[in-house]
């Protein structure tokens, strides 16, 4: 141990594309298993004040040019500019913590992230999730029942209760045991410390 | 062209240390000249409401964690966390201008950061920066006297105004032709950018 590394994430965070598209074939080379885990980095963000590109335009036009810039340098495709911010509701990230819990969220998570990045179809739209479940061969209907349900909003909320005493702020973030790595450019140096760690 | 790259920054940014200690060799090793350019990014931040640490603990907390990890791994030094926020009245920075104007700029910004970093002296303190400027065969009182002329301070404010119309809102910021790159960890892509589109 360490083999495993954690990867938490918000559907919805811009960078969060390069790594959502790349963390399988990345951790697959080092030999270490990601864990894919989708919390509420907006209400963490909202709680210390952290608001990184909505009031700051500068920024935020910097932002997407570094995301196409190194999703070229990544063989990612970057199509335009999409729809920003997205999911008011959560509804694209309970949809992720449901299919974490069943095991189909890498799958999920890449083909909501393709749809938004490539399409413009924001995740947790309800408009384009139910073509989105189907074509993973889920019932759109009884998905969202569930995403909407107590159980899996506690354990939203719960996993976002675990990145915040984990000191996580950001997304994406990769946690090996206690040791955080926030950013996608951090994923490499992540995957390092899990294997130079290793027992 | 471009063999050459701006090197946009701030005696006061963190993340700066790691730039400022390996910025020579890496350019050295792509065949890239590098033109240090002091500028003060806190009018900038502060004009765009883009406040990354002092008000936000957790977020402070995991920067200084991240700065000594990566200078680990680049074999940089890393003491202590040192004091924070520095230089007020931006007179390490004015001095910088003046540095990089007459030439000595990567020698005096390194004994600043070195001085900071490893013994909490902070850039720009009248306590310190004598024995740094001494170091340097500078005399202190001639160089705190220029920096405090007004022909620097308007340098200082000209070379501001030109980052702020680059759209630059933080340090280090490279900058190749119109493209811009913000961060230390952007170095390489910086450098790879300068090499990739040389004519």
């Amino acid at each position: 141990m360490p083999n495993q590394l954690d990867f938490f994430f918000f559907y919805g965070s811009t960078y969060t594309y390069l790594t959502v598209m790349r963390i399988e074939q990345a951790a697959a080379r080092a030999g270490v298993e990601a864990r894919w885990r989708p919390f509420n980095v907006r209400e963490i963000m909202l709680e210390q004040n952290n608001i990184p590109f909505r009031d700051k335009p500068v920024k935020m036009s910097y932002m997407w040019r570094d995301v196409e810039r190194r999703a070229n340098g990544y063989g990612i495709p970057f199509a335009r500019i999409p729809t920003y911010p997205v999911d008011p509701e959560s509804l694209g990230n309970r949809v992720g913590v449901l299919a974490a819990m069943e095991g189909w969220c890498p799958e999920y998570t890449k083909a909501a992230y393709r749809a938004w990045f490539l399409e413009d179809k924001p995740p947790g739209d309800p408009e384009h999730l139910p073509s989105i479940l189907s074509a993973l061969g889920k019932d759109p209907e009884a998905v969202v029942s569930r995403a909407d349900s107590q159980e899996i909003r506690d354990t939203y909320e719960a996993e976002t209760d675990v990145a915040r005493k984990m000191g996580i702020f950001g997304s994406p973030t990769f946690a090996v045991g206690d040791e955080i790595f926030w950013g996608d450019d951090r994923l490499e140096d992540a995957l390092e410390w899990c294997k130079s760690h290793r027992s």
